[in-house]
């Protein structure tokens, strides 16, 4: 629930031992004018980040149990409010610990629980490392499958999105097929598959993004975007009727183009979103745009969903507090806080 | 061979009813005084085009006989020298004509026998339709699969390159596979074909671009470049074996790396060229970073060929002369202007 109109999001920071809690403090200590931010987490281990980052941050602690009875309180911009979920062990910078793995996972129901509750209207996820939750002994593929497993949503839509460089248009592009080896790509592309990805896609950008009519370029398979089935006939047998199919729907969804045209700023222009057929041929150009400053979107979700476009770094946090880049955590945040307020059922 | 310090270069004006002949006579006209241009193709309609494109525009037809029997002869700044290679019927812009497939394959044989002869320091070729000489009874499967069995090569790497806007680094992407259906990509990978593209990589960028050590960043073929071996296993299987080969031999190739990651600018910046898996991998990055601006080189033959990235544009053409971009012909030509001065043996 909104309070004073400052959307209110949940940002689960993510593997302790990684850059997660420090971006998130930061970046949630930036935007505080605009944004409520709920850091949810050990307390004591982000109060301790805190004061090392600076001094003149200011948490408050949010007990669970209030909430559930209750709901959010109102709080002001002078502070940043965490709900405590302890971790396991001690957190040494760097170095993954399994004991660890269960507390993740509860910030994650607890974010959760919190949005469907209606205590938050979205949630932006910092990066965890799979191995420290299989490890603690949960089976654990990642955040959007854990998402959509617990709000019961039987698929969802991988979209990044970010503000390239220069005067170029934003950037959207979806992914028609996501974490698959290269081989496994071209049949797991089927007629169905595709027209759901479409209608999610379509959806969410009228329903969170606030596109009234969402114009969507969707590339070929194959190069050149099968060159009329001399490269493959999957745009010929797939993509093309499952487009037909979507355009009688009234969704305005073109293509395939073959992907190196398509990604040619002229032609982006014109897109409020790129449906790719595979991650390689999607994300090289969206991360090469936006220098690092990308963010993730799970369409699909009942609730809202963002988070970083990158890894723990575990490296980076081993160094010490004050390497890491907040500024894709930065933008998870805003398009957060832009789909809380675009958001209509 | 350069007369006055301007290199040589044979321009094959490709199809006639597209923008080839157009682009050629301006870049060629607007680079005058650094390159020593020859266009290759018919006289009269060259002349033509030229005239109505700028009157200021002098041509002067060099006789192949005379070429033949005492190579190139000098010839100044102020006029482009045009080989006439006699077409077949009279041309209608944006309509091809099978009449007119003969003569552009006897534009590119003409330029390979001069740059063979050692009349052309290198070859720039317009773009052709590739069904107009099929049509005309003569099997063509592109421009550089017939320099390459015209030069008795038996391995050619498809490189495009450009400069991307803003102050980012010349960017260069070569592709281990290329026109291929995308399902096919997987078994053409093999650790014998790697071996030899990384060998002609490492060998052109020296001996055709002058680069001492060239450091070769090289993609993964999976996402995550197959996240040690959860997302397929030919990283581990074969790429990673033909990369210890090649830096056995002292070649700077690294990798496998996410290509997601890889075309992050804080990364390229540290690449001589990326090496792609295939197609739609490598060139989205590439054709969005240089705006249309990109060009095509051949690596792997005995002579210096670039071209343009872009095709006929028929339908530009049959609007008429003044519409079409010459920029990708003048990089072209810059291009196989510099390998000229950097080649050695």
């Amino acid at each position: 629930m909104s309070t004073a109109n400052r959307p209110v999001l949940a940002i689960t920071v993510g593997e302790p031992a990684g850059i997660g809690p420090e971006i998130s403090i930061r970046a949630a200590w930036a935007l505080r004018e605009s944004a409520n931010c709920v850091l949810v987490g050990d307390a004591a281990f982000l109060a301790l980040t805190a004061s090392l980052i600076d001094p003149a941050i200011r948490l408050s602690a949010l007990s669970v149990q209030a909430l559930r009875n209750g709901g959010l309180p109102h709080f002001g911009k002078d502070r940043l409010a965490v709900i405590d979920v302890p971790l396991g062990a001690h957190v040494v910078p760097g170095q993954l610990d399994a004991e660890n793995g269960r507390a993740v996972l509860a910030t994650l129901d607890l974010a959760i629980e919190g949005a469907q509750a209606g205590w938050f209207d979205g949630i932006v996820t910092a990066p965890l490392q799979k191995s420290t939750i299989n490890d603690a002994g949960v089976a654990f593929s990642g955040h959007t499958e854990y998402l959509a497993e617990k709000t019961n949503t039987s698929r969802v839509v991988m979209m990044l999105a970010g503000q390239p460089q220069g005067s170029q248009p934003y950037l959207r592009v979806a992914l028609a097929t996501t974490h698959l080896p290269l081989k496994d790509v071209p049949g797991a592309l089927t007629r169905d598959n595709l027209t759901q990805v479409i209608d999610i896609i379509d959806h969410d950008l009228k329903t969170k993004f606030g596109i009234a009519a969402p114009r969507i370029l969707v590339t070929g398979l194959n190069p050149h975007a099968g060159e009329n089935g001399y490269l493959g006939r999957e745009e010929i047998e797939v993509i093309t009727p499952a487009l037909e199919g979507a355009r009688a729907r009234g969704i305005d969804a073109r293509g395939p183009y073959p992907a190196d045209t398509l990604f040619q700023p002229k032609y982006l222009q014109d897109a409020d979103c790129v449906l790719a057929m595979y991650h390689d041929q999607g994300l090289p150009v969206l991360k090469h745009a936006t220098f690092g400053r990308g963010i993730n979107v799970t369409l699909g979700l009942p609730i809202v969903r963002t988070s970083v476009d990158h890894g723990t770094a575990l490296d980076l946090a081993a160094q010490g507090l004050g390497r890491a880049d907040c500024g894709s955590m930065e933008e998870a945040i805003r398009a957060a806080m832009q789909m809380a307020a675009s958001r209509r059922p």
